[in-house]
């Protein structure tokens, strides 16, 4: 065995013990019997522990030895490459770090799950103050220039910083908000029959069509319940969606699962003889979510979408379609209204959302903002931006699981991702601007062997900003994102948008 | 720390390592998409190697340290005991070839589910022969006496041996002959209506209530479908039973549940405090199913459970009961007829089936068989055990999932598994004379705390043979089985067996 060769059996075994992590997290989400959380969280730490371990004293030697080697295929010194950077991070953080960090962040997620029964964020407050303290310590280790919360963003963002996405939200808040002040002078439109009830087995229905139209393979793949929709992959040939099921509000299922179905087409479409290396992992996060964001929004509430799937959505849900149009139900679905519930928010002020998140976890790393004070500060933002009070915890500050999981630095990612999104579609729409007419017959393979060509099998080897430039020809810009909204929007109001 | 809580410490961690492979199967068997079977057969192999080299490098020397100190409790030296005695046979097995065994069932079991779905024995030919051949080399490894297939009993039924169970079956295979040629002089009855179709949802609630009655804890476990019912356990916070539905035999879904809550009630009843040690491990398998087997034939099919269920079975299943009374329920569901497929099989006909099992893997293991013969060889003993003609493979030699799996030596535990379920049953009824006043009741509380006593909490401390002298004061013996059997088939057919 060359050493790349046993590099590369020593990542595929890390990749194994990822699986069984990322089973332990799906099945804790979808089957665990609540009994189970507190040996479950401490199952969940071993298995990472032993995966810090396996990487820091089989991985790291390897790929420290073959980063000077001269004899390999540019290819394999991508993925050396990639994984140097990845692994010298991850030496930073003790096994034993490590470890905590798992358990008491699962232990986290089971508070948070308990505090939205009671609907008290108060019950979470002393579990959230934990994972903070955690996460400060990561960055200490970790280390960082101008901010904490930069080492933490860099997890998912690599090279993202605080001050970067401060610049960015303030050049984008002005041009949001004018489009919002333009839809708020429109004439209101009583949309309320789409809460009309569906049963939950009519809508799983609708959802598995959709999932497999859009080429996710079943036999590679499976969808479930959950109370937080969430992708996870086993390896390429088992990745694992989740929706959610809400009787009075059929979008909520639909959307959920064509958002995940793009996380899923991602996770499917990687390289599986590079299962375990770079090659085979996705390019960053907010790429990600450029996939689900490009499914869910630019496609799946676009016109052509909804005129797709209009004959069967009145046959499988008679009584909410009846006497609509599908040009009704288009602008339905795509109704800019201020609300509390980020995961329901039109995409416009989906933004705004994101915001406050991203200055509220900003300031908690940074030690500016203290728990205790965090619901307040919520709620005063909520109604600044969006001149909304916040009736409940569940539907203010209780309402995402992500701090609970220790995942800062996490939502910034999603508007990145809205932006990618707009700027591919804005390009396989230039290379193929037959594709709406493909769309309108339920066919998507032309999207997805163009996605899986351009995004699925770049890996990890590229960075978002490269990959960004080679697919598009030009680095990441806000305006693909502000013209795709503006153009929708007068669609849907009936007036110029500018 | 001291050695001991070393030795703990790491016990656990194995124990988290075997709980995510548990998973792995669970998932294989009732959630994982067909596409993944390749993956998760690398990734079980994976996990099966780390732990073996986590036992080995970890645990092996502090037990062997331990072993020799006279500072030890007699609950610790008992646990260091009998992890030093079942480590010592691992250390045995290198680890590639673990991993290669584990990677092959996980093959084998693919290959089987394809020739089920084909009904052609020959498409699992080829598997099933690289498996034996892998349990040749195991026995080989570990060491055996007279018989390699001793050396693979020792693993399910420690201490027993082919020569013992060859006798044993001679002993018990008369007696049994004698009490079927009696049954068969009674004139037949007709039990079809057992066969009405009751929807299966009808089916699912019937057994969900009857565990839950059990004392099966729903907080601390879960029951699924899957083609060949198991259970398994991530510990006893979340133990994982499976049943299976047939629309056309409510006893199969049932029966098959009663059996499984059996096996997950002795899991749920170990001891938290001992998780990963000996203490907190079952006695053997043949103990496991004397658990499996007391809930499912003493207690599931005796006439106080029928007449305990009957008023709700005939509200949840009118569509078969209706007419009936409890006396001829309990008549209808111990018939014994000679039959093809063993888990359907009644509690007399089924040791046939084990000891067809148990000749023909005993001669396969030994190199007496080979698997080209295996098909003509079943059918040939159907035909003189029990009269009947095999009309294709899945009623014959593909039944059973076990030796896909590797699973050589655990048949004979089934038929041990009766004895010891009915001389304990006999027990139980001595110390408690009014237990079948209370299942009359659907109370079970007395039945499982005796269990939880007697057997669950004993661990793996003392072998069956000990523990059977202590709950019934004396050794195992044939003769409460067929006291028992007798007795029940006196009240079922009206006629006095002797």
């Amino acid at each position: 065995m060359t050493l790349y060769e046993q590099y590369r059996m020593h990542a595929q075994k890390a990749a194994d013990l990822s699986a069984a992590q990322a089973m332990m997290n799906w099945d804790q989400e979808t089957m665990m019997p609540a009994g189970a959380a507190i040996r479950r969280a401490s199952q969940q730490a071993t298995l990472a522990e032993f995966q810090h371990e396996y990487i820091l004293n089989h991985i790291w030697p390897l790929v420290q030895e073959l980063k000077g080697q001269d004899n390999l295929s540019a290819h394999q010194r991508l993925n050396v490459e990639q994984d140097y950077r990845d692994i010298a991070k991850r030496v930073r953080l003790p096994a034993s770090f490590v470890a905590k960090l798992t358990e008491e962040t699962a232990r986290a997620q089971f508070a948070w799950e308990q505090a939205r029964k009671a609907n008290q964020f108060n019950r979470f407050e002393s579990s959230l103050q934990q994972v903070i303290a955690l996460k400060q310590e990561e960055a200490d280790l970790v280390g960082y220039e101008a901010s904490p919360y930069d080492a933490l963003l860099d997890d998912y963002e690599p090279g993202a910083t605080a001050a970067q996405l401060t610049t960015f939200f303030s050049g984008l808040r002005p041009e949001l908000q004018a489009i919002l002040t333009q839809v708020q002078a429109q004439p209101p439109r009583d949309y309320r029959w789409l809460g009309t009830t569906v049963p939950v087995d009519q809508q799983w229905d609708l959802t598995m069509t959709v999932l497999k139209d859009m080429g996710f393979r079943m036999e590679h793949g499976r969808q479930d319940r959950s109370s937080h929709p969430f992708t996870t992959s086993f390896g390429m040939e088992d990745v694992r969606l989740t929706t959610r099921l809400d009787p009075n509000d059929f979008t909520n299922a639909l959307y959920s699962s064509i958002h995940e179905g793009g996380h899923g087409l991602y996770e499917q479409g990687l390289n599986p003889d590079e299962y375990g290396l770079p090659a085979a992992q996705a390019c960053s996060l907010s790429i990600h979510e450029s996939q689900s964001r490009l499914w869910e929004n630019n496609i799946g509430r676009g016109l052509a979408f909804v005129e797709a799937y209009f004959p069967l959505m009145a046959q499988q849900m008679p009584q909410l379609i009846a006497g609509q149009s599908p040009v009704e139900l288009f602008k339905a679905l795509n109704q800019v209204q201020p609300s509390l519930i980020r995961t329901s928010a039109d995409e416009l002020t989906y933004h705004f959302h994101i915001q406050l998140r991203f200055e509220l976890e900003r300031d908690l790393i940074e030690g500016k903002l203290k728990v205790g004070e965090l619901r307040e500060a919520w709620n005063a933002k909520m109604k600044a931006d969006l001149g909304l009070d916040v009736p409940s915890d569940n539907e203010g500050v209780l309402q995402d699981i992500h701090w609970s999981l220790g995942l800062f630095g996490y939502f910034p990612t999603y508007s990145l991702g809205s932006l990618y999104a707009a700027q591919f579609y804005a390009q396989v729409l230039k290379e193929h601007p037959q594709l709406l007419d493909q769309v309108r017959q339920r066919q998507f393979k032309v999207l997805l062997d163009w996605l899986t060509r351009k995004v699925f099998r770049a890996g990890k080897l590229t960075p978002a900003a490269t990959l960004c430039q080679q697919i598009s020809g030009e680095p990441l810009s806000v305006q693909y994102f502000l013209q795709y909204m503006k153009q929708k929007l007068s669609l849907v109001y009936g007036t110029y948008f500018h």
